[in-house]
């Protein structure tokens, strides 16, 4: 069942903040133990994969060079010592970079057995490549609307892969959302998705309609995905009680609070982060969440994919999905006959 | 029991944002249902005052001219309808604005019944005066303190009489507290009242210093009393999973926040405010705190007196405040003969 390992990989890396991405033969690396060695099938650039790329580390200092990507599929080919790891062995994954400098843009990934869930039969290694953080985030979101008994809510950056499972799933739960996105084409996009509710965030009437609709609808959970000054114009817009969630700063902006108005409205800022919210899961609840991510792939948590490139345009792959955002997943295929033998 | 009314009073009042203070003869409204009509002896000038002076208003626009004043004690010498009115006609009480234009520094204040609370015999209407804002505050803190199980709080703002507060009730129940304050004078001030742990967050090296000792304290809970770029000191000196109280603003700067830590570190940044506090109390609760206050208000809710001034030195008073925030409080007396009367 394990093909044999060879001793050196193609792997994507980053010699500097903002560099260019280049495609080099580095050693593979052996599992440890609670390790996994993983042959690396497909593997999405995500917006989270893009502040890694300009130098920013959410576990302390990067060094360079070092290998991006935080998350994809493939096939586990070697186990260290460990219950979980054996249980993996010779299953196809979906997985999340854990190990600094190993990332999931190479032909074979190191990681945590704890960083893998199995992927079902009828789970495709192209859709369980882009299983854990849009999903995961999309299905957290909706566990924080309930326990916060939020009527409806705000979703920024609505054009993407899970701004659209934030649509799908909010229409089967009958939350409404409204969608804010930032061009007259997203509006036109998210609106053929379905949607009731979109503001183009660049209109100067922006704050006053955000404002209207989400007293109107009592839109009291508001995600954050930019940062900058429209965390203030979120806020601003909030009712009474309300939570901004913020769970990403694609601005790269520090975000504006105006204090005032927070404390008067009783506004609460929560930072949330997909790795700290399944740390605070058990092993059984995290099985449940596979399984529900798994049943919903092919519907509500489905992600587009607009390109699938080898490891060696990924640079390229990088500036288009910079500058279509909305278009659906560039997918990197680590080793395409994997996922070929699948279709 | 009650003195006959006037028909006109004495008022301090403020003619545009930012403008000067000036004392002009005004009509005495009269009660309506659920509002009594106080006597006034003495009002302090509050950090919250000043956001006011600025032409903030916490609930809507300001028009203009209007009295300030958010807090002092008097006597209630007329009541609306309703039970609350009628049990505090003739009686001393602890009272705070909540109508529109008529504030605290004046001959006499129009405000809600539930604004009020009676004063004991023993305590003085200068105590009384300044019995709701800090004390109240001060309370609150250690409350959510208490609920978020925090072991060690930061206190910034920590030379004023909420600081002094804080300081005294956390000695008394083995909370640690840094405090922050912005001049070495301070520093000399606070550790004089027997602080353990002060910054001063003018020198260079108070980032680290505070990130260090928030740290090894697991100072979980940060008040931030200033917002501007302070709060982003604040989360980033922050432990995993704190909590920032933003109770007040006055740098009268917007709030900095990376919310790239805030996600990874869970920070909670939350909005705070008296009045929402207070209206999520039920009646019992409110005479609990009120009796608390009164039996803590000749110690740990002490607050010192720096000047007693009369109405018509109202501008004076708020410019030796502005240059004196650790000096003391400022009271302005509007009836000397009823604060005497008492000594």
């Amino acid at each position: 069942m394990n093909p044999s390992i060879p001793s050196t990989m193609q792997a994507v890396q980053l010699d500097q903040p903002n560099g260019k991405l280049t495609v080099r033969t580095v050693p593979v690396s052996h599992p440890q133990a609670g390790q996994v060695l993983i042959r690396m099938a497909a593997a999405p650039i995500n917006p989270s994969d893009l502040g890694a790329l300009m130098g920013y580390s959410y576990s302390g200092e990067r060094t360079y060079p070092f290998t991006p990507g935080l998350e994809g599929s493939g096939r586990v080919v070697k186990a260290g010592r460990g219950l979980m790891g054996r249980l993996l062995n010779g299953r196809r994954v979906a997985c999340a970079a854990s190990i600094e400098g190993s990332g999931t843009w190479a032909e074979y990934l190191l990681t945590s057995a704890q960083s893998c869930i199995p992927l079902n039969r009828n789970v495709s290694l192209e859709q369980g490549a882009m299983a854990l953080t849009n999903p995961l985030t999309a299905l957290a979101i909706f566990e924080i609307a309930k326990r916060g008994r939020h009527r409806a809510m705000v979703s920024t950056a609505a054009a993407s892969a899970l701004g659209g499972m934030l649509l799908r799933i909010g229409k089967r739960r009958g939350i409404p959302i409204i969608h804010v996105v930032r061009r007259q084409e997203q509006v036109d996009l998210v609106r053929s998705r379905g949607a009731e509710y979109v503001l183009d965030s660049s209109q100067a009437d922006f704050p006053q309609r955000l404002r209207r609709l989400a007293q109107s609808l009592q839109a009291t959970l508001l995600l954050d995905a930019i940062g900058g000054s429209l965390t203030r114009t979120l806020a601003e817009a909030a009712p009474f009680g309300s939570t901004i969630l913020m769970y990403s700063r694609l601005s790269q902006e520090d975000s504006v609070i105006d204090a005032r108005s927070a404390l008067v409205k009783h506004l609460h800022f929560e930072g949330w982060f997909l790795p700290n919210w399944i740390r605070e899961k058990n092993l059984l609840q995290i099985l449940q969440l596979a399984r529900q991510v798994q049943a919903l792939l092919g519907s509500d948590l489905q992600s587009s994919v607009h390109q699938r490139l080898p490891l060696s345009a990924a640079q390229q792959g990088l500036e288009t999905y910079i500058h279509n955002l909305g278009a659906g997943k560039i997918l990197l295929v680590a080793n395409p006959q994997d996922v070929a033998l699948e279709g």
